[in-house]
């Protein structure tokens, strides 16, 4: 009997989503940031995508539960922003447990709703559920969030369109998100619109669960491999061990052709957030050779021990 | 400090939802069985839901996973059919524990695509994440749901639209659905479709936490009061006060005028289905008199002790 933690998030999402039911409108499904939908001729398509925060996972009983809201919500923005897309209507499940005061309940709400107001999100609905006594304790909170969302066809940036020869470009720095920047961290939409109005980007995501694990996602998505070449951007002090595998950094990473990198390098207009280049594309690796010759070093998974 | 198992769902709901942020695209926010987004001029409006069940509160450790899944699907399916709407797509939101079988995991989702199958919808997206061990045991599984649909505009029944006189009808048969029905039961989709397209429903929702629970939420939301008329009809060997309060049941109610209804008794085309006149909406009672004097009973409620 193969067990959860024996496998691993990605290896269980290509299982599970193998035989699934697709409508012909639906132009991304699992396996990006979001999900798209639409006609080919459609000038404007929609975007899905669900997320959740789970006490003892993404963040611990002692949490302000203001700031758990809003990370729960951020996040999702992030993923819209990752597409290139603008969010527009948020729904919101919660399991709660029964002891649970209502001023906290009330708090997780005021996160979510700064979150809401922040980024011109509507909360259209949600559900509220119990989260059961477990063994003799309360159990977790659970927090699950589906934002929707649009973005113009010709705008609608997948992780699957990187070339070899594409600079990897990132956003912010890296590393060191569990001190703090993992509640508090604002999503990069302003930036991702800009991106895509003035810039062909082939290829872009966010950085959930560690550039160790995100940065071959899209490698592969994009049927390349991949080549870091530059110290990789990191929260003062960081490693770069850290920048590279601890996770919920929730900046951008994208590919681009080296001319386009070059110009936009000269031009990035927010002077506050740093814009590095740290790598680019390659040829697909072959079985034998070609493979990164970094440590392997993996970023987070929900299943594997800490 | 108020607890939430001292409020209770529908109280905690009206706290949480006073002051969320709105779309001008939202015509029906938190409140009804699903939100309605679009314009005033649209032809088709679009519905989100969002809903979640969780071991130990919708199901035991012990219940079939294909039987699960099913049902979290089903339930969500329910609630679109009961806006008059058909379902699109569905984004679907696991909290695991580690120790689970992938071959559990993979009995869920065939629950799931069977029942996405049955009703035509899409699988578009989803996350998984991990259910934490809780006080020394397994954390709990959490699925939650987010469904999409459609619906023509002048096919969209909310509960609010019903008026003192409108006969009271209810699909199938109430109570005892916790003997099986409540993980196999069957979405009245084809049945709504059919009511909207030929007799004008003024409210409809669909029964999910019991009668005692629902029938005030329809008649509160269509500022009425209501009265039963007649037996409820009941599973065999369930009582009266089962058929009332048990909940589960996922069969439709809903309010028209009596010359409609009678119209609908005589044409109701699905023989192997109940259709029956349970009472009536009223007047809106007032503080002092014209309440419903049946006893006190209520129905499912996730924070109140069972």
């Amino acid at each position: 009997m193969t067990r959860l933690d024996q496998i691993g998030e990605d290896r269980l999402v290509a299982r599970l989503t193998a035989r699934l039911p697709r409508h012909p409108q639906l132009r991304v499904g699992p396996g990006d940031d979001c999900a798209v939908l639409g006609n080919a001729a459609d000038r404007r398509w929609s975007l899905l995508k669900t997320d959740a925060v789970v006490e003892g996972v993404h963040f611990t009983k002692e949490t302000d539960l203001r700031r758990v809201g809003w990370k729960a919500l951020a996040r999702a923005v992030s993923d819209i922003a990752a597409m290139g897309g603008i969010p527009e209507h948020a729904l919101i499940t919660v399991a709660l447990p029964p002891s649970m005061a209502v001023a906290e309940v009330e708090a997780l709400y005021a996160g979510l709703t700064r979150c809401a107001e922040a980024f011109g999100i509507s909360i259209a609905g949600g559900e509220t559920t119990r989260s059961p006594a477990q063994h003799g304790g309360p159990g977790p909170l659970f927090v699950s969030i589906t934002l929707t969302g649009s973005v113009e066809a010709s705008r609608c940036i997948l992780r699957s369109g990187g070339r070899p020869g594409d600079l990897l470009l990132v956003t912010g720095t890296l590393g060191g998100s569990l001190a703090g920047k993992h509640l508090d961290f604002h999503p990069r939409l302003a930036e991702a619109r800009w991106l895509t109005r003035h810039f062909r980007l082939r290829a872009m995501m966010d950085l959930s669960d560690g550039l160790a694990s995100d940065l071959p996602r899209l490698a592969a998505a994009s049927r390349c491999g991949y080549e870091i070449t530059a110290p990789l951007p990191t929260l003062p002090g960081t490693s770069q061990e850290a920048a590279w595998q601890d996770g919920e950094d929730f900046e951008l990473l994208f590919a681009l052709a080296p001319g386009e990198a070059r110009r936009l390098l000269k031009t990035w207009p927010f002077a506050s957030l740093a814009l590095t280049e740290i790598g680019r594309l390659t040829p697909p690796p072959s079985p034998t050779h070609g493979r990164d010759d970094r440590p392997l070093l993996h970023g987070f998974d929900p299943f594997s021990p800490p």
